[in-house]
């Protein structure tokens, strides 16, 4: 019963309403009411598993890729590969106490967006926002090629395949994550640690063997892929090879974003897993680095380099091989899922601040953001396809992102201690913007100000050195496509900021009401659907003019006399169309009506539209009506009525049910 | 200036509409009015290369498609090839007088869907009608991509580009045919007669060194493609040869369609054109066959056996053997032709009489059917893509819908001299249906009624002889296309009968006026947008309520105090919405007022929407009003109003241009 026929001006009404049940249901699970959203924390050793994968997984390919820009000077230069190493380990230190420290002063979540935003303003938020969003979804390309590199390492005959099960494992963790994951730990824990116990087992088990001096070499190598002649070892192939390596230093970044799902005290719980994080991550890529080269490991599409070294430690390929394998491929599958997390959720904080489309900041029917899942699913399947999935292809487009993002985060940082100094000191500083987190007293700002700042100059020289030695192998995509995605966050944020404008009613004066409405109706023959119409126009105003647009005399003849019978005495103006068109001369019509029209006087178009009783019987009429809706969008005043007419072949169709 | 003001019942006006130019305009020609349609008239000469180019080019493929089946059995089995082109021959033959009487009976232009829907009535007609659509489709595939196998037999290196030049040969057909081609003879006449007389020196000097004892075989003949081992000659390859060669038949009926075309007297001067034509494709069908089979010709897909033949004739690749191939790859293009005036033709004729969706009867701009020429082309694109431009792979879908058409069109015909019979006798006989051509008595009616009763009776065989011998290469498709067609019309048909039926205004009495109004007006926001729909809504009626659907508690709770403020009294329904739906709430809530309301009470819908500036500032909203329409159409005497909100940064929007 509908109760509100009285006249308060407010009623509540809690919605009857229940999501019918369909395919969607079948594949996503039933939808969640908003009540359902979870609040539960979690702890350190679940957060490692919840945050780690990402990071942790890019020990399956870092080496690989390090070996590949070295075979350029031929397999001699794969010596250089553990000093490099050593490098990125160093560098990795620098940017765990420099993310440690976000991790205090940004409690409710620091990613670089937000860091970048309050600190250094908008233009390098932006920045930092198209920087990740780029970085998730390759992030995602190179996860998903990485763990199919592997499986195709054990078992060769899928090598031709590769493309299709990376994408077919993109879909399955984008329904997963449509369904959404409860990040609660178990369906976590169990595969991170089961990867890191494994690790630990290969990496242990090799250095024994290596001591004991009987590890020996890869048994049945891959051929060498060598593209070019062998070239002499340069500065700038070293650095290359630096730049491949630090692909192992993506991911680092995702528990600073999730710092509000961790236990209390969330910073410092959250800080001692990066910690544990980092360590873990720095030992497994010295340690892979090095037995790699000692067996003499050979980077190839055909197997992997970490294939190989598990191969050469458990003397082929038994069950603790295939174990090793399986764990790395599902640690790299599930890093996706970081960014299938992160990316939604930065969509909808950049649609928040308007540098997206706003509807993307709305939860589908299962409380995760749909629109960003799809979007980040459907861009990272058209890049694994197009770079045949894979990683070597790849890589060049990675990192670039992540190392801007960690400059802009540090930098902000280290403006922000800057300012906490200027604070103290009791001097002014400009105001941070509305939502910003608020500054902390801290005593030793002067040290994390260097701290940060040593960070971001060493993260932005990373990002230069990574710009410049992989630009024509792939980085010029990069460098073109930020800019261009923080032209269209721009370009939206000015749409919204004028439609805000042009929407308020700070100094809205009401026009006056409507004085004279005059009707328009489109008649292409005369029958129960075009009286139907003129009822509604009727309705509405007596000053209605039927339009006829005449292709064939005979038919125009036919309407003519129809409706003088069935016209009721409404005026019928026939217009001449010799060029055969239908739309034109009545919309021509019509905007030579609104010219001479006064002012305060209304055009409303009656449109009398066809519903056929199934779908397919739309394809057998020319949809006039939406034409028309779309032509008369930008006229001022002239608005479309809509008059559907079903049309049933059993009730008669002018009766109202009631 | 409008002057319809006054109160007159009907007003006619000269469209001052002119269509704009565009690159429509700069591809297709400037829009032609109605009254432009040509109505030249042309003499047997040009007739001849008007409609021979079809049935004559046939030429170039059918002796190869012969010689296709008989090299199952070996090179050995090629000596069948000249007595299965004589039967081919004596086919031609009769079916040759068979269209000269029906030429005669309907000097109107007589189809086989016409004659078979005169004569046999709507279900034959729908069998005709389908099984000549699927043909025109497969002439324009087959005689593209022979044309395109004589281009890359003479240039070899263009092979691997035939799909696409076969693809861009059919766009070129349909953009010119778009333009409209005048049928002015010229245009047809130099390259016809090119090709005919080109192709009566090659037979002839062929058959001169034949007998002079110097013709040869065939140097370098590519290697003859054995896709099995050879197998003996039995019937059933024989028959199947047979059914190949029959694709030289195809084309036979174009100037049935065309006698309007023709000067007076019409049918005199088809009926000779007609003659003339098949001696042509008799003559050239009997010496092709036999010279190939002289030279040792061999079917390749590299080199056309036609090619062959020329470059053995001319000793070589020079300028007669060019001259040849050039004329054969013409005439092969222009024969699609008589597809694309066809095609639509018949289709516009199947859509007036409710076969086809009634739009496809009118014409385009340039005074042809372009929904017609589009859709045939795309189709014959897809069918060359799929059949990789091979004649041979497209031939068992071929001449099914030729002799079936026949057939139909000669059974037709063989009726219709028995009722005159009956007629002349002064019996009774069923009436025609109401636009058919109409009897006439003839003296010789037994005789003619024998002879098309034979094509019928022959043509049927052939018919039967095709679908079961090539079957399994293809000819199931067709056997499942045709009554899938067939099908199509006749639930099209009923639509439209059970349409016309219920729009019909001959027992309708109106009914009541519209008592009462009710609005709803769906508001997500208080802004200029919607208080502008406010003011339409106003206008409408009293009875006014304003829903919001409530998906973040804070948003609604401006709503509801902005309302307060700005909404004039009007109620506010506040729904809850706990699954973050949007529309569906809404519609739900409409339809439960809908439910509960009096009779003759309608309910107008007003959405209020955005109209951006600039098209792509589309992607930024969603598109409510269109999701509502669509929602609401099914539902009886519920009317969306659109009311288009023009936002504009620059000019105060609610103001009325005047």
């Amino acid at each position: 019963m509908i109760d509100e026929e009285s006249r308060t001006t407010v009623l509540r009404r809690a919605a009857t309403y229940q999501p019918p049940r369909s395919w969607r249901t079948w594949l996503l699970g039933r939808p969640l009411p908003t009540a359902d959203a979870p609040h539960q924390t979690i702890g350190k050793k679940v957060g490692l598993a919840v945050f780690a994968s990402d990071a942790l997984s890019s020990t399956a390919y870092a080496t690989q890729e390090m070996l590949v820009v070295l075979a350029g000077a031929g397999a001699a230069a794969f010596v250089f590969s553990f000093p490099i190493s050593i490098a990125i380990v160093i560098l990795l230190a620098i940017v765990t106490i420099s993310y440690e420290q976000t991790i205090h002063a940004y409690p409710n979540g620091g990613g670089s967006y937000i860091v970048s935003y309050d600190n250094l303003g908008r233009t390098p938020a932006m920045v930092a926002g198209a920087a990740l969003l780029t970085d998730y979804i390759l992030t995602v390309a190179v996860s998903i090629s990485s763990g199919v590199a592997q499986i195709t390492s054990a078992f060769p005959d899928l090598f031709p395949w590769r493309v299709v099960i990376a994408v077919g494992l993109v879909l399955f963790v984008m329904v997963v994550n449509l369904r959404g994951v409860k990040e609660s730990g178990s369906l976590f824990a169990i595969p991170t640690y089961f990867f890191v116990v494994m690790m630990f087992i290969t990496v242990g088990v090799g250095l024994a063997r290596y001591l004991a001096g009987t590890l020996g070499v890869v048994t049945d190598p891959p051929e060498i892929e060598m593209i070019h002649e062998a070239q002499a070892v340069t500065f700038f192939l070293l650095l290359k090879a630096f730049s491949s390596g630090t692909s192992a230093l993506t991911g680092v970044e995702a528990i600073s974003n999730g710092i509000p799902a961790f236990k209390e005290p969330k910073s410092h719980n959250a800080g001692i897993t990066l910690i544990w994080m980092s360590s873990i991550l720095g030992v497994l890529l010295l340690t892979i680095t090095f037995l790699s080269q000692q067996i003499g490991a050979v980077p190839s599409v055909m197997e992997t380099v970490f294939s190989q070294l598990a191969r050469t430690v458990y003397n082929g390929t038994g069950i603790m091989y295939l174990l090793m394998i399986a764990a790395t491929t599902v640690i790299l599958i599930m890093a996706t899922n970081t960014s299938f997390a992160d990316f939604p959720r930065l969509s909808a904080l950049l649609a928040g601040d308007g540098f997206l489309p706003r509807y993307l900041a709305f939860r589908g029917s299962r409380l995760v953001f749909s629109r960003g899942i799809i979007f980040l699913a459907l861009v990272a399947i058209v890049l694994i396809i197009l770079f045949r999935a894979s990683v070597t292809a790849l890589i060049p487009l990675y990192a670039i992102g992540v190392f801007l993002s960690f400059t802009l985060s540090q930098a902000g940082m280290a403006l922000r201690w800057w300012k906490t100094g200027k604070v103290m000191r009791g001097e002014q500083v400009d105001e941070l913007h509305a939502h910003a987190t608020p500054l902390h007293a801290d005593e030793r700002w002067r040290l994390k100000m260097i701290v940060n700042a040593v960070g971001a100059f060493l993260t932005s020289i990373v990002a230069l050195v990574f710009a410049v030695t992989k630009f024509r192998d792939g980085a010029w995509i990069v460098l073109i496509l930020i800019p261009a995605i923080v032209f269209t966050f721009n370009t939206i944020h000015r749409h919204y900021q004028g439609l805000a404008k042009s929407l308020s009613l700070d100094s809205y004066a009401a026009p006056p009401g409507i004085m004279r409405k005059r009707v328009v109706v489109p008649v292409s023959g005369v029958h129960q659907g075009t009286l139907h119409a003129l009822r509604f126009a009727r309705s509405l105003s007596n000053d209605i003019t039927a339009v006829h647009v005449s292709v064939d005399p005979e038919q125009t003849e036919r309407v003519r006399q129809k409706w003088e019978l069935w016209g009721e005495g409404v005026r019928l103006v026939i217009l001449d169309s010799p060029f055969r068109l239908l739309h034109e001369p009545l919309m021509d019509y019509i905007a030579s009506v609104a010219e001479h029209r006064q002012p305060n006087e209304v055009i409303t178009v009656v449109v009398p539209e066809f519903v056929p009783e199934h779908w397919w019987q739309n394809l057998l009429h020319t949809q006039a009506a939406l034409t028309l809706r779309f032509a008369f969008r930008s006229m001022p005043d002239v608005v479309i009525m809509d008059v559907p007419y079903q049309v049933s072949h059993n009730n008669h169709p002018q009766k109202v049910s009631t």
